[in-house]
């Protein structure tokens, strides 16, 4: 990478601020306290006057505060989110003032274990007291108080950087518009915690640990290595391995025979943890992995939602699908405590082979979420969609429903168009669920609340009677589970708009009869080998349905596929579509 | 355990045996040879006359010769398999004569890196040579010869133990009439490798390890540890780990701020590794995990279809699906690589939570595969299933379709009593694919094989024109990928039968005509909501898409539900279901 860049930030230094002095020690968690910390920190891009268009970004395990640009002309890498952070780029220095700390008890310039313990005037090694998730962000928001930052736009961050941005959202709910935890979790599972300590065994049974009294010429690297080894295995997914190394041998074609490293994966992990243990310290890597080890965001409530409650900011939750170390189901867990709660959240499970260094490596992608997301957050954009290429009848007869100001969800939203117009015309609080990951995109761009979800697997996590409406619109014959869905619908919707194709339309009944054939039209447009329409039904097949589920039908609209006036005549025979609004005590 | 318990062996002796002298020494793969080998094995059960009861068990990384029952009263735990071999158990010693030996390498009585060296008088240390599973293989062969076994009726084996099966199949496979490798793979790909790299590393680096010439009371005990920790975590699963420790505190409330292990999942590892090193010699930890690093069956061929050429007896593949160590997908390469070279092959994928330590604990599920294909193997099962419960046309018609001799592929097999009956009456060698474990295992103890397949997945590995009839039975209608699986069919059969109901059945017609209402008939008896069949056809529309494909179509078979005889007259509108022979160049 060279310094002129067009898109980079150039050269930044690292710079350092006390921000707890001595005289006022910081009261910990585990009941101790600490003084004085220093903070060593960058930022790029810009205050504005308003001061409004700030981002901290919160940093992982193995980074620090030197997130973009370099800090020498002579520097052969850039910062570890480079390929995000910069002018033009997702998180963009033109519009945005990005900070980032490196946290406490790190090794690269804030305060841990490695800097100097005034009582004794030697480093704090095993002395240094045992620190948490909310430990480090107190330090955070001490250190953006020194600053003079009255809030922030955003907060971001994967992995330990991501518990950061949840911890941030309910230790300081009022000081941030909008939260994005990537690739995180509100805590680990019992596999994590075990990698975790297999690492810290590693280190601690090192010789030369010492008790933590090591020094730099005479380090536990053995135990640091084998511990960064374990790790990076969890941060890639199997397949990518696989893809990457396969059973590659790196400098012969046959086995040697011998127990030295051999296969490619194995040079590379023995690569990996060589050059950690160069710029890494061992009791850093203990405190920072404890530190994630006991997070739990629901620590003192009797639930995660409890703990939720208090937050207040926008969310933005992005997981990896080949992300096993903190998982798609745990990054679900945080949606579903926040959409329990009536939280605006949005999340997706964004595609990746990389396992969960994917939040370093999927640029494009996470990055097309995060600015879009940062965008509407920043500048709330203009909900309604300008042109619709082809209007659906259906659409405008169901926004004619809803009463104004009412709360919808909208199952299977698409890219969003009708919940974007309900916004803009009727002011409704609407959000969204789609499974397409493209469509959930173009939802977070145009700032509505979207969570990638498949409705299949029902409506857990949401309250019974909680939206105004629900609805589900042209979905219905494509759903598997149809009695789980539909009486999940009922529970949490007040009322429920329900629309699909009649199969009992004229010319189906015809084609059936005369032809012998599966019927095709306009509204039934597919063949019977390429339907997504999986289920054939009738307005009589569905006001059955309703009378078995003690579903009461309070509207009912039959439509042609283009006029907007309800068939009066017949429905069940001249109707090529249909809306229900139904309801269910 | 008690040692009068009545389905134990009771109490066995570890015997050992010379199986090379020290004048004939082993050539072993890596080049070396090995001489004296002595083998540890126990034995249980009895040899009967004609000598064809033989099952060799091969265990696995930290397994033994020591199988089942106990070796004197005081032992509180019996063998490592004891809940699957004994009297009456699933691999039953009052049938069958079952022989376990620990392998070459081994620690456990067996010559390893901790025996005599002959040239030195001590222990061989690093002085081993490197060693491979074929080697451990044919020490094995050489031991059964001491023994005077002319053969084996089966060779079971999990994991690495399951390695070593497969290795036999192809290295003797004249030897065995069956073989059932479980949770095991052909190669380790690069994930098992790091994993495996991690634990030597680990072992390597500790300074007690001294180049392999320790002593036990000064061995590299935490490095062997480590490396033990390690692979425990891959032998659980995720959700397993999470079910059984979570993140509850051993001996606390709330957490102790030290960096001692507190957390349930830490105190068990910690007990493993500790217990491992009590019995487990590092030297062959490095050996054996090395030897399964090395492992590839298809070494020195070009592919692995091809190295399985040489395979003769019955195969029955296990996994376990949450095992990801070994995973369903390595078991299914190997399913895949019989199938393409014609080999009886069953498969079953176990449903299990217990991740690759599931072929340890699943002993009920396991043990009924285990027993119904080694009876089958044994003494072959009347195959026709003797009453059906309600006789179906379709297989009466189809059964009278199929040539004597022919080869037969039965999609959606079910229990396989189309097969069973085909077998029997027109002996023609027949093999079903079926999705459900409960279906595949009553195949498997009819002595079908079987393989457990989603037919949306194609058959990739099934030769082109490899049956001449592959059947698909009122099951095309539920597919979802239909011009996938059908293209797939023709490719693979000369020809295809098809069988399903008619949508255009007059009944069905004038349901929808007169009653505007989803047809519901005796051949399509379920509502819209809950009906699996997702394709509503006719026998217009499936000849218009066969035209579209270019399928020729032979036959057709137009039947009503009870009648034997086809429907002549407007077979369109009268015939509730139908049977079409199809074919395509």
């Amino acid at each position: 990478m060279k310094t002129t860049e067009d898109n980079s930030v150039g050269i930044v230094q690292t710079q350092t601020i006390r921000v707890v002095e001595q005289e006022e020690p910081l009261q910990l968690d585990c009941g101790k306290t600490l003084a004085p910390i220093d903070v060593a920190y960058e930022t790029y891009g810009t205050l504005n006057e308003k001061g409004d268009n700030v981002i901290l970004i919160c940093h992982a395990l193995s980074g620090n505060a030197h997130v973009a640009g370099i800090n020498n002309p002579d520097d052969k890498k850039p910062g570890w989110w480079d390929n995000m952070v910069g002018p033009g780029k997702s998180i963009d220095t033109n519009k945005y003032y990005v900070i980032c700390s490196n946290f406490l008890g790190g090794c690269s310039g804030t305060t841990g274990p490695g800097s100097e313990n005034p009582t004794t005037s030697r480093p704090y090694g095993l002395d240094f007291p045992i620190i948490t998730i909310a430990d480090m962000v107190r330090v955070q928001k001490l250190f953006l108080d020194k600053l003079g930052i009255k809030g922030l736009l955003a907060v971001i961050g994967g992995s330990i950087g991501g518990m950061q941005v949840l911890q941030w959202t309910i230790l300081y709910p009022d000081f941030m518009k909008a939260a994005i935890p990537i690739a995180t979790t509100t805590h680990l599972g019992a596999q994590s915690i075990a990698f975790d300590a297999v690492g810290r065994n590693a280190i601690l049974a090192d010789p030369n640990f010492s008790g933590g009294r090591y020094t730099s010429e005479n380090s536990p690297s053995h135990g640091l290595a084998i511990a960064r080894m374990i790790g990076h295995i969890t941060y890639l997914s199997e397949k990518g391995m696989r893809e990457k190394f396969g059973r590659e041998l790196r400098n012969s074609s046959s086995y040697n025979y011998d127990l030295n490293s051999e296969f490619a994966v194995e040079t590379y992990l023995d690569y990996q943890g060589q050059s950690f243990v160069e710029r890494f310290d061992a009791n850093s890597y203990l405190y920072i992995t404890k530190a994630s080890d006991y997070f739990d965001l629901k620590n003192g409530n009797n639930s995660l939602s409890e703990a939720f409650a208090k937050a207040k900011c926008r969310f933005l939750v992005i997981s990896f699908t080949s992300d096993w170390l903190f998982t798609p189901e745990q990054s679900k867990t945080i949606v579903n405590a926040l959409v329990a709660n009536g939280k605006d959240a949005s999340f997706c499970d964004i595609y990746s082979p990389y396992g969960h260094d994917a939040f370093l490596l999927e640029a494009e992608t996470l990055g097309s979420f995060i600015s879009g997301f940062l965008e509407s957050a920043f500048q709330p954009v203009h909900q309604k969609l300008e042109s619709t290429p082809c209007p659906r009848v259906d659409y405008e007869v169901i926004e004619s429903l809803i009463e104004p100001g009412s709360s919808v969800l909208d199952i299977g939203c698409g890219e969003g168009a009708l919940l974007a117009n309900l916004i803009a015309d009727k002011n409704i609080k609407g959000e969204g669920i789609e499974l397409e990951e493209k469509l959930v995109l173009n939802c977070v761009r145009r700032g509505l609340p979207i969570i990638q979800h498949d409705i299949e697997e029902g409506l857990e996590n949401y309250a019974d009677k909680s939206y105004d409406y629900i609805i589900l619109s042209q979905t219905l014959q494509t759903v598997k589970n149809t009695e789980k869905v539909l009486s999940e619908l009922m529970r949490v919707g007040k009322k429920v708009i329900v629309s699909f194709p009649n199969f009992a339309y004229w010319r189906c009944r015809l084609q059936l009869l005369l032809e012998g054939k599966a019927p095709v039209t306009k509204q039934l447009p597919y063949k019977w080998y390429n339907s997504s329409n999986i289920h054939c039904l009738s307005l009589k097949d569905f006001e059955e349905f309703c009378e078995k589920l003690s579903i009461r039908i309070e509207g009912k609209i039959p439509l042609t596929k283009a006029s907007l006036s309800p068939v009066k005549f017949a429905p069940n025979f001249f109707a090529e579509q249909v809306i229900y609004i139904t309801s269910k005590e």
